[in-house]
């Protein structure tokens, strides 16, 4: 009989953003997987580290840094490979995600190379846009609004296009894309409505209005913006 | 020295999809608040039962079930003064939130009424949308994909309009508007793309192709949509 997949939320970074369930899964993982830098360096497992047992088999899948599309699916097919050996065998395991598993992660991967195969377990987790949120203490949506979640990664008109026609707006992926982002809410009349978070939840966050913000955004970070006039009031 | 409010996101019905943070202060209050419905349930509390301590205070928020604004106006003008008290005598006050505090949450009408006099801290939750995805085994969103988060509460032709702008989809608060949303859908060709989830987590959860779902669906339905062919592979 095969293992069992777990696709394990950790939430956006702070170790106690980590759902009860994920926390019991963890502990009692004997197999645990997560994505790598090349660096050596993964937030995943940073997140989990204090539930992690003492001598739990790891497979860390390196992810190459890199635009092209190939060399992540090359790591995503080996690191896919070995998750499936170890399935096969009849040992679960738990592959620990960032956020949640089904929000912009890069579990995906891993679960459309394997779920026509294996039982999968999702175990959501809280989500980076609710936790800029709790970050600039500014609610996302009320009532009958609108949310809108837009990669900074789309071309400058589309990605102007879909804010205009948008309400709140959460601008994922920020990173390299900042002034991309900055000058098309100008454009629109937005920067006073628009907030700057950057490692939410983390010991190191960054949180202001988006007009004082860095020039330079690291990857994760956030612009959220809502138009309305504190709508919920 | 004024008390501080905590609005604590409760995630989306399995008690074990809080966070450990939730948790922590939940156990640790002394003076909760939770909206509760005329019929003297609060599903906010259920979730936290078993992490509220003996003996602490409880504030229960009585929500009038009226489609009219002013009543449950007035219910949260009255609960914000109850909570109001007890921070002006030093006293923290713990309010119990469904999901996150600030995606749709009523969490909201407390926080527009006391915010600028006290001192607060959000804790996100895990939200409904995570939750519906991890049910149904679909991902949400990948790479440069937008995702749109709609009330079926908005008139068929915002919704309309809303949906066929969109990517990836989420319909929040279906209930009654069950067969408004399934004609958009139907009239889009978008019905073989849509899945129907009621109560996500809870152990009368349904998940169904919403071509299989049921003629009436309780408040806490959604309708997840995804336009693309499998664009995560």
């Amino acid at each position: 009989m095969n293992g069992k997949l777990y696709g394990i939320g950790l939430g956006p970074g702070d170790p106690e953003l980590m759902t009860l369930k994920a926390a019991r899964l963890i502990k009692a993982a004997t197999c645990i997987a997560y994505p790598m830098l090349e660096t050596g360096t993964s937030f995943a497992r940073s997140i989990a580290q204090d539930h992690i047992a003492d001598g739990v088999r790891e497979i860390a899948i390196e992810i190459p840094m890199s635009v092209a599309r190939k060399p992540a699916q090359d790591a995503y097919d080996k690191g896919a490979e070995e998750i499936r050996a170890v399935l096969e065998v009849g040992q679960d395991i738990v592959v620990l995600c960032e956020g949640d598993p089904f929000f912009y992660g890069s579990f995906m991967y891993l679960f459309s190379r394997l779920s026509e195969d294996f039982e999968v377990q999702i175990v959501p987790g809280v989500n980076s846009v609710s936790a800029c949120a709790s970050v600039v203490e500014r609610p996302l949506v009320a009532r009958s609004e609108v949310l809108t979640i837009v990669p900074a990664t789309l071309p400058a008109d589309d990605l102007s296009e879909k804010i205009a026609n948008a309400e709140a707006i959460a601008v994922m992926k920020v990173g390299r894309h900042l002034n991309k982002v900055k000058d098309i809410l100008a454009a629109q009349n937005l920067m006073d409505f628009a907030h700057y978070v950057e490692r939410a939840t983390l010991p190191n966050q960054k949180a202001m209005p988006l007009a004082d913000a860095p020039d330079v955004a690291p990857y994760f970070s956030m612009i959220l913006v809502s138009k309305g006039n504190d709508p919920w009031l």
